[in-house]
């Protein structure tokens, strides 16, 4: 009997939480799981929300669901999720949708793609954010994949996703890998936001001598402003935190060794290829792997100076300079991020509506935040915009702040308190408005040990100067 | 007849000078190329300077080779390099060597080398710096593959690699793809090294408003201290030639857009892989993709403020405190590149062994520097030191320039000279000594929102707070 709308095999909590909000929101949902009792615990614990047809088998599974088929495979990524793909494939017809809502690397979701195709079977990488809760009560959905297959998952993803103002945080981002590469970017900049949240925690700890908890009243008051956002909101519900062992500030008796999932990685690995400078966030991940070597550490505690610190004579002006610090070095952060969604856009022929990604970031994802309404608006504005920080809005915010920023990233550097992302963040934007940049020196070096040549800036073609001779240029 | 000790497969300009420098260091040497016009003009131009054996075919080259024989691959990286070890592999007998001496990606080493291991061929990927210039008259010689291969060829390649105060710069890397990791990160590091002169060249000239002759006056005194070296003495070179056609200082005319050839990047990813912190060598790659976007930093110009400008007092101790930046920041980027060969080393099993690195460094080499002593010395000292910078050398030489090193990024920062690699390597020396560090506040955030749990500082396992309700710690 064919009456499910879309099924869910792999019901752990991210599949089981799917799984309920679609019923949640009137769909018929088939579900099945390697392990049965998965399956019967879900049933018997939610199956008053909506309609589940529960199944044993993948073939009974697949037989309970209308035609075309659409199947979340919610496993983990990497060889289980293509083991579960190859079971699947031969019980499928053409026409018929699978969709990874795992945090699949793009590169795999164009390859099964491709495989998929070749059956006449749509495969849809589908990004999905918010966490367990945000797969229960409304995530953010990034689906890629033909636009043949959303006009069928479209209308049900739409429903169960967050929705700001009245719109949904769905959208169809493009062909094959373009959902699984968008939320890797999602998640790479959201380790530049934690990043850059985690050194003005600092710089204000160190400047002011304050508390955990009377610094959560400043990420507080941030919220109230352009800062805010989930994570600044979390933040302060963090940092009010109080341990119930001993007493102390959470934050003080959590181990400073952040770990990391792969995406940060991937993020800044995909940049490198795509010659994108995705300074801040490749400074976030590398913050987590330094924060992870304690051997290290603890040699360099041993065998280097341990001070530092920041005299802070106005408290509020210093409060106010690390906000502003913050929210310029975030919209570096962002910019950079959707310079590498515009570069995997062009390279792969996804034609990515970049407004399209703030606007559906809105909600239900880790990086929500008031801020991607100005976004979404500069790219209304200027769909070809080259860069955020040259828009209008950005370009003032950040013109308002530079002058903090520029205090904060010094009063670091002479205290020394690190601020990897901060700083990294200043640089690039000093490096993008600079004229010229030494890269010049760099070609000319590059020229004199290697012969690899330079381009002059008042004729074209390339060069080469006879540098163990007569020093001579001649054309390359 | 077999009579020639070695072959040489491909002779562009690399294989044909490591060819020349084999035949005149008394090595009889076969050649072949796929176009023997190339052939026929080596033997014609440099046959009087040793022996060769030129061959029209391969099947002809390998047949003038003695027995185990031993081939250099110099073709293309990539899949030229795969199709002439393919044509190879039949006309070779067990024992005979192969080597690859372009800038393979290790892993493609490693795959190679398990292939012909299968057919009982030695494969050696083969690290080889120093330009066509270092080809023949003497380079650093990185060999990997095995042991057993190193006894044919280690007398060979030693012959014919640079020499440091009578010590050969080749030494046997370690196993399967060892050679050109250490070579891929010597090339990383290599970034780092011209984009920290790039930025001290950048701040000297807006502090000093000095003309580019008189900057390389400046780094042709600093060529005499600790900073002694080849890149240091070139960009004295470079920075003092002036352009014939315009009379203009020659890097005036440069177009200050930098490339790169990938290297850079492998190094980059490869570190995220292995979870090592090279902030340096990834701000100089990103640095240089930056430089290329011109159309970004075109509309950058427009929108952004143009102002900057640094204000130098003291002349002298502005360049001293530079010098000592520059010092400090190189200092970090060897330490990190150092770590990543540490991590590549156990990962893969090559045991190798550090302080023969910067020993095989010392000439011949784009980095060769005095400083590579130092490191040898530190290594020589305590083999398993957890980085250069807790070496008490290098601890006291960093301790000397600290607060030089912190002036100079916090007078870039107010100034709105970008300094990403300055910054950025001042930022992880802080963050290698600072106890603790906020990764603390990004655990409490990422188990806020994703449950990811956290470690503590007073006792082991791993725990979760119920944040959304009555925020009690389990154990995870």
């Amino acid at each position: 009997m064919a009456t499910a709308d879309i099924g869910v095999t792999g019901l752990a909590v991210m599949g089981r939480n799917l799984a309920r909000n679609l019923a949640r929101h009137g769909h018929v949902v088939a579900l099945h799981n390697r392990s049965v009792q998965r399956t019967r615990s879900l049933v018997a614990e939610h199956g008053d929300e909506g309609t589940f047809v529960a199944s044993e088998s993948l073939a009974e599974f697949v037989g309970s669901l209308k035609s075309p088929r659409a199947v979340i495979v919610m496993v983990k990524a990497g060889e289980p999720t293509d083991a579960v793909i190859e079971e699947l494939t031969p019980l499928l017809d053409e026409g018929d949708i699978v969709i990874d809502c795992g945090n699949a690397h793009f590169a795999d979701t164009r390859r099964r793609e491709a495989t998929l195709r070749e059956h006449g079977i749509h495969f849809v990488g589908c990004g999905v954010s918010g966490g367990e809760e945000g797969a229960l009560l409304g995530p953010s959905i990034m689906p890629g994949g033909s636009a043949q297959s959303y006009q069928k998952l479209g209308p049900i993803f739409e429903s169960i996703a967050a929705q700001v103002d009245g719109t949904p945080c769905c959208v169809h981002v493009g062909p094959d890998g373009a959902g699984h590469f968008v939320k890797m970017v999602h998640n790479g900049i959201e380790y530049a936001d934690m990043q850059l949240i985690a050194e003005a925690y600092d710089l204000l700890r160190a400047g002011l001598g304050a508390e955990p908890p009377e610094l959560a009243e400043i990420f507080r008051t941030w919220n109230s402003g352009d800062l805010e956002s989930f994570l600044i909101e979390i933040t302060a519900d963090v940092l009010a935190h109080v341990d119930d062992t001993t007493g102390k500030p959470f934050v003080d008796i959590v181990l400073d060794q952040a770990e990391q999932k792969g995406t940060g990685r991937w993020t800044v690995q995909t940049a490198l290829d795509l010659g994108v400078p995705i300074t801040g966030i490749a400074e976030a991940t590398f913050a987590r792997s330094l924060s992870g070597h304690a051997e290290q550490r603890s040699a360099a505690r041993a065998a280097l100076s341990q001070e530092s610190g920041i005299q802070v004579d106005d408290r509020e002006q210093f409060i106010e300079d690390v906000r502003r610090a913050l929210y310029a070095s975030k919209v570096v952060a962002y910019a950079q991020g959707f310079d590498l969604i515009t570069a995997g856009s062009a390279e792969y022929g996804w034609d990515v509506d970049r407004g399209a990604m703030a606007t559906i970031w809105r909600g239900g994802c880790i990086i929500r935040a008031r801020f991607l309404d100005r976004i979404r608006e500069a790219y209304d504005a200027d769909p070809d915009l080259p860069s955020l920080l040259v828009a209008p809005y950005f370009a003032d915010a950040v013109r308002a702040g530079v002058q903090s920023w520029r205090r904060v990233v010094a009063t670091a550097a002479l205290g020394g308190i690190p601020t990897p992302a901060f700083s990294s963040s200043l640089a690039y934007y000093d490096a993008l408005r600079r004229l010229p940049l030494p890269a010049a020196l760099i070609q000319g070096l590059r020229d004199n040990f290697g012969a690899h040549t330079y381009r002059r800036t008042d004729r074209d073609g390339s060069f080469h100067v006879q540098w163990a001779g007569d020093k001579a240029e001649h054309p390359a």
